[in-house]
């Protein structure tokens, strides 16, 4: 059982071959799993071995190659049809004497499409300096097309079935907040505020649940609010501590992300108080000033300009495009919010917006998840847009 | 502050450099997350852009580089001094003008590290192969040693510092399965099950918190237990429905996998029943049987002479050497029981036994971590083995 319309399906699998001749590639291997997922449905965490979905220019679908282990999981989530699901041998698996990606570039010679243009994800993931050398070997070439980001590209704008499903992320989201922030409280350690999020990360509401997000929570403390990628302790929080909070909610793979930062006690540093409010006054007015057809960087000027006002400087992006992801990340690699992406913004574009300022010593944050609608920017989430003082 | 001793890391070390020198390798440029904690101490959720650990044969410490905005996470995490902490700038992020691997190369070059011979692992996760295409270009060489799992085989032999951390990630894994158990009920949403998973992972003991485990709960129902690797739904529990539950606990980042298999209801099916009986005592006698001296093949041969005897076969690998991981894989990719694997079990090393059995559409799996000790098999959790029946 699909999430999506068959029709969907097709839809996306049409535009992925527009792309495809655009670039004169014949067959495309995808082996990004989001790209996977988006064009077949297939859902699973099978990727920590190596797994393609091919795209064929004169094949109506997809063809799915993974573990022969994941085969079930592959009937029970994709839409193709069963001679479309191809399993390789368990002796494949974590071995020197041959790799999946050999079984691959044999399939594709045995098919006949072993004369046909070949596109590759070098830079997915999961597709790994040997991947590409195995591929190579077996198919007999000394290159592939270079397609990275191809599939990604034609992702960026979501359907209205996408977005229904980001609203429900969305949804998530402002419950999986309150709950981080209903634990900030003296004495209670980290993992356990932690816990709460994860709960209602995977709770959901009671219409539907939820999914894991591509990340885990990020909630670094104190002196540890200045480096964004920290996790977690088991220490019980601090009176007059500050926490930074990356969460997301996460439906059937669709991600809306938040961030915010709260601070244990009533009076917080005068630097913090300052910081927070010139980072929420500037996210105000960078999404009150959205509209189809600025461009990625021209939303970062707004940004930019407001905080050299105020004697900021940000030199890191302030939002990329996001929707169906898996782990490590839920950004999709493709528009940025930043000086010299000429992207042009068109309704149903999703972006996270994440205007996170880390100094040497502390740092603030405030995100918003929002799609670009006909006229503006419509966020996911609700949730209030401040540093929150928790007493 | 770093979780192990400055000796611990410079043993670590010690014990890189010894696998380098034996395949005449001079600089290691080491990206699989667990192996760059496993050096320095390094954690991080920053996987999902481009950083690694440099070894160097005539350097003591090991130089970490990342993205500039992770620089304060490596001074929090890791051991190594401030001047071989490096931070590559931001306009190296996800853009076709440059790859944070041109960074490395240039700084390995700058540093006259340029003639050395130099190692990469091929086929880690996130060294994906355009990095191994931008390293090559900057370095100015064709080829580059293939040092893939170098680090992964230092790491198969625990210190009694990492065991102690297993020990706890066991008592933490007891406890989520007991909370999985504990919400398979009829009625019950398989989205708050898991939620329930999530949060005793996350909250640990009252001793101690818990970390992330680099797999989420895989918590597949009905024909489903035919897939391993679906994850969950939110469709509530039904009577006389069998659930796999594939778990973990993990704290600082060490494993202890543990799987089991439920039936809501009194009477499972007698299919169901017979093959968990036959599946568990092939457990207890295979886990009975191990010796340090045994191979990775010899053990593996006492559960398929089991299992043949009543007229079943697997055709996967029954387990694997696991411990410290990053999503999406807590498995190490060296030691695997199954046949042709001539590993010579030694104290301290440490697998998790996995048989899981997936027919047509039911499946049964049960499971053990365990470290090998003098003169056996020790187990890491507090669980039960038997087909559980949750009336």
């Amino acid at each position: 059982m699909t999430l999506f319309s068959t029709n969907e399906y097709f839809d996306r699998i049409a535009k992925t071959k527009a792309a495809m001749r655009q670039k004169g590639i014949e067959v495309m291997v995808v082996c990004d799993p989001a790209n996977m997922n988006y064009l077949t449905g297939y859902d699973g965490w099978s990727f920590y071995v190596p797994q393609a979905v091919l795209v064929i220019d004169d094949e109506e679908e997809p063809v799915w190659i993974g573990r022969m282990m994941d085969l079930n999981g592959a009937r029970h989530t994709a839409f193709i049809k069963e001679e479309h699901m191809i399993g390789y041998p368990e002796d494949y698996i974590q071995t020197e004497l041959r790799h999946p990606m050999n079984f691959m570039g044999d399939y594709i010679k045995e098919k006949g499409w072993g004369g046909k243009t070949i596109g590759v994800e070098t830079d997915a993931y999961y597709y790994t300096a040997r991947s590409h050398g195995a591929l190579k070997h077996s198919l007999g070439r000394e290159t592939l097309m270079d397609a990275n980001l191809l599939v990604n590209w034609v992702r960026l704008i979501k359907s209205d079935a996408e977005i229904a499903m980001m609203k429900q992320a969305g949804k998530i989201a402002g419950n999986v907040m309150a709950a981080a922030l209903g634990h900030l409280r003296p004495g209670i350690r980290e993992c356990d505020a932690v816990a709460a999020v994860f709960q209602a990360q995977a709770s959901g509401t009671p219409e539907f649940g939820g999914d894991y997000p591509s990340i885990v929570p990020m909630m670094p403390t104190g002196e540890k609010t200045s480096a964004p990628h920290l996790t977690w302790t088991d220490a019980p929080y601090q009176s007059n501590q500050a926490v930074n909070l990356e969460l997301a909610g996460c439906r059937n793979r669709y991600h809306c992300p938040i961030a915010r930062t709260a601070f244990i006690g009533a009076a917080p540093p005068e630097k913090l108080q300052r910081l927070a409010d010139i980072t929420v006054e500037g996210l105000n007015l960078t999404l009150d000033a959205i509209r189809p057809g600025m461009t990625g960087e021209g939303v970062e000027k707004v940004w930019r300009e407001h905080i050299a006002k105020h004697g900021f400087e940000k030199k890191s992006r302030i939002g990329y495009s996001m929707g169906l992801n898996y782990p490590p990340d839920w950004g999709e690699h493709t528009a940025s919010l930043r000086p010299g992406d000429k992207t042009v913004l068109s309704p149903n574009m999703t972006f996270h917006m994440i205007l996170g300022m880390w100094m040497d010593d502390f740092g603030f944050e405030c995100s918003e998840s929002f799609r670009v609608t006909d006229t503006a920017a419509e966020t996911f989430a609700d949730c209030e847009r401040k540093l929150f003082l928790l007493e």
